[in-house]
């Protein structure tokens, strides 16, 4: 039986303590990068941790990694399933790569060349469907039905937010001091299993999240006090469009002190200040933090703040600006 | 007197390990980096040293710093002056800065924004002049006369490329085993330096340049035997518009082994591949070096190969696709 998710509500410090050891051969201990000239343009002092310069240039592969090489060998041997339209259909691949085992991805036919290139390249096998929800998850279980794969969720996976959290404890021993970390917000397993590990072991850093206005469901989730589903998003961070996962709703009221909006156009702000500053090529989700300190300058006035960078896979020619 | 050149032929590398000790505590130890899909694409093994993460975005931080620390202080005292429509003018702002001494920076009017913005942040004192060579020399030869001070040449001057060489130190240092090196080509004085160290300590190696078809002076002139000036120049490199200096070619011809040049559709498809891949911001002048690779893959295969990138100061708002 696949179950796209896993029968509880979050992860320990352990289980992402466990996630990083199994994954460290396998990914990159991405950098810290900081500038002068961007403390001085934010009012703070800002450090960025770069998943972009992540294995398939997002911190997605961290996850999947997570989740693929903990498969026992006859559940791996039939090989692993999602669908997805970004980063995480790239990540499962790469991921199956590893392990040398089949990765079966389902992906709208309108999703951008770029993305099923980048799925192609790591081996991954596409399967298109029409561009609706209910065509990818009934495509997927064709996929299921005919090969046995494993299901692999984007998000709603345990073992997917323990490798995603695997984030926090590189940046904790690569940053001495630290006062408060800006993490974006869309499925949210990145925020869940970050804030997990920080509030395990720094319970006094601020663990904020950062989110589009115009994909504000978490935002709003966070203040009601109950989920409410993302409907029509509209933003250029397509990386977060999805939904706050049910799972990991409960984990971030819980462990995530601060959450804040950002309009599109400082998203975009941050992002040219980041490619001409940093020289660092970041996707609009990926600016989003930086946006936050841009567009929030007040909360993190003389503070030492840390964003995550959280990728980096852009289109070239069809950039927001 | 101020005088745009210093009387001797070229550079030891003594003078090239005397500047980088000068420098070091100054500059960015810039890192190499390396791609698995990009090796796949070039058909080598290619690694990039990646000066468009040094102070001010390029090489030229190097140079100016050496020429600039190396002042007694009477002489320092008086400033700085060049002039510069492009990474000079900066860099020489920012060494001044070090020193907290003037920097009086002659620039054409019609100098992009983003260039005089960068001059002025680093606290560079901006004269603008008519956009000819005539007008140029003319307003710093006033400079000079109203302040006394002394000029630092952006390539024809061999504190500058003793400065610039010490990036062939630190690649050294940073990689075990190089078959090829490939250098971009303008003024030429960062190829002239590192051409001075690599062929001191690694004379093995092979040193090619690698220039702008559209602007092949350096190209033509090394082939032909005698240095021919650059006249209309026509590349999307515009940091390599400058005809090669005249001591800079007596060197080039002496250490330089190979030397190729590249269509600026090639620039533009090394600089895509960069961006997205190595998730690094590149200019039209530092692709130029992997573009060498694709245009002319046979002459790499199999080879271990380093690309300097020289700079990633682009205007966001005028790509060049």
């Amino acid at each position: 039986m696949n179950d796209m998710t896993v029968g509880q509500a979050g992860v320990s410090i352990d289980e992402v303590r466990a996630a990083h050891a199994r994954i460290a051969p396998h990914i990159h201990r991405t950098p810290v990068i900081h500038s002068r000239l961007l403390d001085e343009r934010a009012g703070c002092e800002v450090h960025f941790k770069c998943e972009n310069l992540q294995k398939i240039g997002a911190f997605k592969a961290r996850g999947a990694l997570n989740a693929v090489l903990g498969l026992d060998d006859s559940t791996a041997a039939l090989g692993v399933a999602t669908h997805s339209s970004g980063n995480h259909g790239a990540a499962l691949a790469m991921a199956a790569g590893v392990r040398d085992i089949p990765a079966h991805i389902v992906m709208p036919a309108n999703a951008p060349a770029v993305k099923k290139a980048a799925v192609a390249a790591y081996g991954g096998h596409i399967i298109e469907c029409e561009p609706t929800l209910q065509a990818r998850e009934a495509t997927l279980e064709t996929v299921i039905a005919e090969h046995g794969s494993h299901v692999v969720h984007p998000y709603d996976d345990l073992r997917v937010i323990a490798g995603q959290g695997t984030t926090a404890l590189e940046l904790l021993e690569q940053l001495e001091a630290i006062d408060i970390i800006v993490i974006p917000v869309s499925g949210s397993e990145l925020l869940n299993g970050m804030a997990t590990a920080l509030k395990a072991l720094k319970p006094a850093v601020e663990v904020m999240a950062a989110e589009p206005a115009g994909a504000d469901d978490a935002f709003r989730s966070f203040g009601l006090g109950y989920r409410v589903p993302q409907e029509s998003p509209n933003t250029i961070a397509d990386g977060l469009l999805t939904s706050l996962g049910e799972r990991n709703y409960a984990i971030i009221r819980e462990r995530v002190d601060t959450m804040v909006t950002v309009e599109d156009s400082t998203i975009i702000e941050a992002m040219k200040l980041q490619w001409t500053r940093l020289k660092t090529v970041v996707e609009p989700s990926g600016a989003v933090t930086f946006a936050a300190l841009l567009e929030h300058p007040e909360r993190f006035r003389g503070r030492r703040v840390a964003c995550v960078i959280s990728g980096g896979n852009v289109d070239l020619e069809r950039l927001p600006w």
